[in-house]
């Protein structure tokens, strides 16, 4: 495990910002490159088994109302491309203000894939044993602040409690629930494994530290040299070989 | 090598225009996908020294005016963030409606790319032996129609002329010069490899047999089972293994 530079609350959201003005990127680009490199993460971390069950082992997708859940569609998308994983969606808070985010919907129904709205449906979904393979924690990203609101508490609360027994938990950007730049509030997710994206945010040392097999993964490498070194993470360049959209801190 | 179904350049702008309308994909998404398909072509058939060369090799990426040369600015972007090679794009023919072509060349700038614009230009830079290792061929896509129109039709002539001194020509779709239902025409860009976007077209079956060694890729790989199906091309489905953006055929 080797150091690494983080990116403040502040910072990420500024150099977002930065990349979709004088960097001329879309959001569009960016979230496509996001959630492929979550997808890419998470086919690492958890590979389907060599031949395929039928059906697929299924991935439980848990959509925020921002573009944390905006990745996590683009990465659902692309594991049923695939045939990784047969993704199962909670996106219980629409948005109703982006066009890309209900157009990713869209692109997520032409695939037929599933979509669940309540705590129960979750609860008896992760009661076949077996049946979910991995839960890929799309919630809450670096523009988060606490307190939770519902219905995102309740389950957050629900699969913190019953980690032990429960698939494991995949997080994008940050574990939901932790606060981006201090790290664990009174309910969290218990991630085991964690995607940083562009750069990882300070909670992510909390998170490497939080326990003994933590997994760190670093993705979104779309980034300039001379952004990196604006905003002083030019180490993130250099973790990359090769490639590859993804790689294992 | 196996056969393949085919796209012909009416269905294949057909299938386009479906998924950026009931697909509710953005071209900004498509383009994105196809372009960084293009590059990991590239790495992948030609792939930099282990221990890269300083500086490195360059990539000489002809960009037309469409949105071939759309997938050819976005793969340099990506080959350029990997360290893979040094690009040097040629694009006489700046696209002046296109907000999302417009904003993929600034993306460049940011990294510091060079441009050239004449023909005297690639002449100079392909003269230094081993400076370039590959060309990019992003000129003409699915929509060409011939005749070839300047500035290009003196470019892929001269490419042509002297294929057997330069570097590998990669092609994007169709060799550019190519009619892409009919093959090649009088002048033709004299390709080493080919990726095509979401399925072959008709030139393909044309340019795996045009040669002992002619190399092959598919890239692209977003579309439905559903879309695949009524395009008659379920087969590409069926061509990619595990999480690969691309495939060899």
């Amino acid at each position: 495990m080797s150091a690494f530079k983080t990116l403040s609350a502040k910072a990420a959201a500024q150099l977002d910002k930065e990349l979709m003005s004088t960097g001329a990127f879309s959001i569009d680009q960016l979230m496509e490159l996001a959630g492929l490199a979550v997808a890419k993460a998470i086919y690492k971390q958890y590979p389907p088994p060599q031949k395929p069950t039928s059906p697929l082992q299924k991935i439980l997708v848990l959509v925020g109302p921002g573009n944390n859940g905006g990745d996590g569609l683009v990465a659902a998308r692309h594991l049923k491309t695939w045939g990784a994983y047969e993704p199962v969606i909670y996106y219980p808070k629409k948005s109703t203000k982006s066009d890309l985010i209900n157009r990713l919907v869209k692109q997520l129904q032409d695939l037929n894939i599933m979509e669940i709205s309540t705590l129960d449906e979750i609860k008896s979904l992760l009661s076949k044993k077996g049946e979910v393979g991995v839960i890929l924690d799309a919630i809450f990203g670096f523009s988060f602040k606490p307190p939770i609101r519902e219905p995102f508490k309740d389950v957050i609360d629900y699969l913190s409690q019953n980690h032990e027994s429960l698939p494991p938990v995949f997080s994008v950007d940050i574990p939901s629930g932790w606060d981006v730049d201090e790290g664990p509030t009174d309910i969290d997710i218990k991630a085991s494994a964690l995607i940083s994206l562009t750069a990882p945010k300070p909670c992510a040392e909390r998170f490497v530290k939080s326990g003994p097999n933590k997994i760190h993964y670093l993705g979104g490498r779309f980034i300039s040299p001379s952004i990196a070194e604006k905003y002083a993470i030019e180490d993130v360049l250099d973790k990359y070989t090769g490639d590859e959209l993804i790689t294992k801190l």
